[in-house]
């Protein structure tokens, strides 16, 4: 039995639980998961048994779909979703689960004129619930994205492309052509680079002021490997830089420390926000740190489970999670440190493996 | 006024005529066509008159909604459409448009419950049907895309990037970073390079086998400048290739010439696909050419117009348009010729530059 079949299985007994005789499954990345099959068109229908399950996708996928997704009968049609609902109720399924956060209004209405005996009724991220949890092989592969990233990093403090002069687009450039290099298949998202006072923008765009001495540089970047997102945070110094610097950035390496040694199984997603929030509430910088603590990561970069103040849920032994406490001072600048980490009995693993005490360049 | 300014108005003036008070938009990209803010959340409330304009994204983004969009008052709250639409029943609107193709089932559901006293009315695509019609700054952007794009492929062929032995996948990551060394934000999609047998798969992702002496190679492919999109397929040979290979590429140029030919404006967009199709199918490849003949371009890969066998509505002065004929034989391989065009009076302009007589290398 192939992974995603399994994957399937898992998806089954949870829709039998529902009450559902079948899931649509809509969601490209979830889809992917399911199946293998990664076009940017395609659904996966999962039966109440393994033979209703099929997979649909248009002709330009005709080969591919056959060769990433063997073991499922493949609808070749364009309108992939409304395909295997109409298989879906032709086969007597009455009441059918649906990716409701993925399917627009339009779609919902597509769908409802293509099968009006079919009742669809939301999976409520069923597909999500299974996937934040990860197997042994995604792990690995999740690693590989996490160790370009710590080469390309190293990389490239060692070749001195992080220095006064240059722009923060020929940094974020540089470090995406070593991730590229170094076999990344993509980027994980749009490298952030954000020098001096443009630090205090979480998501700042690079652009093309350039580096100056006594600046502090947040990168924020990751690889795409195997469809799994490395996601890590590193703050850098340029030059001499003053003691407010070095004390924010001890402040921020501190709550990082707290809140990765929370990462426990059975941890509340809000305690582990809670543990790095309050080093920096303590610190007098509560403020100034707008975001969440972290999030899982994997086919997605963002996905479950959230760890912020307002989260719900627990970790559980393998998920895979980012801690990255930051603070954001306006005007100044800002520190965000973060790592990629494994959900383990005891200790979390720590994929990504750069160091984290304060480098100058 | 900005150019976004003046789209605003132009949306303003169609929603009028459909009797909204106000049209929420959140599909980020209409999002930026709209406001300029590229942020990941966000959304933008056009009211009725310009005082009712008002963007909302997340605190990451405080700082670059004041830059990107400083003509607009900016709300800052995670769930941005709600807040919005909370302003426009606190405004006393009542009637609002909104993109049922974007908003998901649970994201409706989340509209309605914040705010009951308003109607929500699809808007249908509205800012998708301002968008298909460039200015001639965003042609010049685009331009400027596929200039990097033509620069690009030349390099590589000058470099003799493209060789029997390299495998697709080379090619391809040799590809794109010369489009990210010519100032390319990003490649526009996932480049295909598709060789010999794997040619017959229009969205072939490259692998490993190595390019060989006889391989027709597709290469479609794109740069991302100023979030405008080219998009380019050249077929090129390796070493020496048979008769029905040249026979191929014959009928497929002969195919580009006839549609590029019919992008006219008032040209329906069926009669453009029947232009090139008409000269396939004539050639007795007519089952083997699977996709339409080609879509609208800019700020995404895929827009409005599609010129399929099935597509409804007419080309317009300044629309840029791809023409992109194909023919896969199963087993064997495949050519696709493709450019990126703007529908000018008279004959189009042909963005991408690549001469299109057989390449062989």
């Amino acid at each position: 039995m192939t992974r995603q079949a399994h994957r399937r299985d898992r998806l089954r007994a949870e829709a039998a639980g529902r009450g559902f005789d079948a899931v649509l499954v809509t969601s490209l990345v979830n889809v992917r998961y399911l199946t293998g099959f990664t076009g940017s068109n395609g659904a996966v229908l999962v039966g109440a048994t393994a033979a209703g399950d099929a997979v649909a996708t248009d002709s330009r996928y005709r080969i591919q779909v056959g060769v990433r997704a063997p073991d499922l009968p493949a609808v070749i049609e364009r309108a992939a979703a409304v395909a295997l609902l109409k298989r879906a109720s032709g086969q007597g399924m009455r009441r059918v689960g649906y990716e409701s956060h993925d399917v627009t209004v339009d779609g919902l209405r597509d769908l409802a004129a293509a099968a009006p005996d079919v009742e669809l009724v939301s999976a409520e991220r069923a597909v999500e619930g299974l996937r934040a949890v990860k197997d042994e092989a995604e792990i690995a592969t999740l690693g590989k994205a996490c160790a370009i990233a710590d080469r390309a990093l190293a990389g490239l403090l060692a070749d001195g492309g992080l220095r006064a002069g240059r722009s923060e687009r020929a940094v974020a450039l540089d470090l995406d052509r070593r991730m590229l290099e170094l076999g990344a298949a993509a980027v994980s998202f749009e490298t952030i680079v954000a020098a001096g006072p443009a630090g205090a923008s979480p998501h700042h765009r690079p652009d093309d002021r350039p580096l100056a001495d006594g600046d502090l540089v947040v990168i924020d970047f990751g690889a795409e490997h195997g469809g799994y997102h490395s996601d890590m945070t590193r703050t850098v110094g340029v030059g001499t830089l003053d003691g407010w610097q070095r004390d924010l950035y001890d402040v921020v390496a501190r709550a990082h420390r707290a809140g990765c040694a929370a990462v426990i199984p059975g941890a509340s997603t809000r305690a582990v926000d809670a543990a790095a929030r309050s080093v920096i509430d303590q610190a007098g910088h509560g403020a100034e740190f707008g975001h969440g603590l972290g999030h899982g990561v994997g086919l997605e970069i963002h996905e479950a489970p959230a760890l912020g103040p307002s989260s719900a849920g627990t970790l559980g032994a393998l998920m895979t999670v980012t801690v990255e406490p930051g603070v954001y001072v306006e005007g100044r600048g800002g520190v965000r440190i973060e790592d990629t980490l494994v959900v383990r009995d005891g200790e979390p693993e720590l994929l990504t493996t750069t160091g984290r005490d304060l480098i100058t360049v």
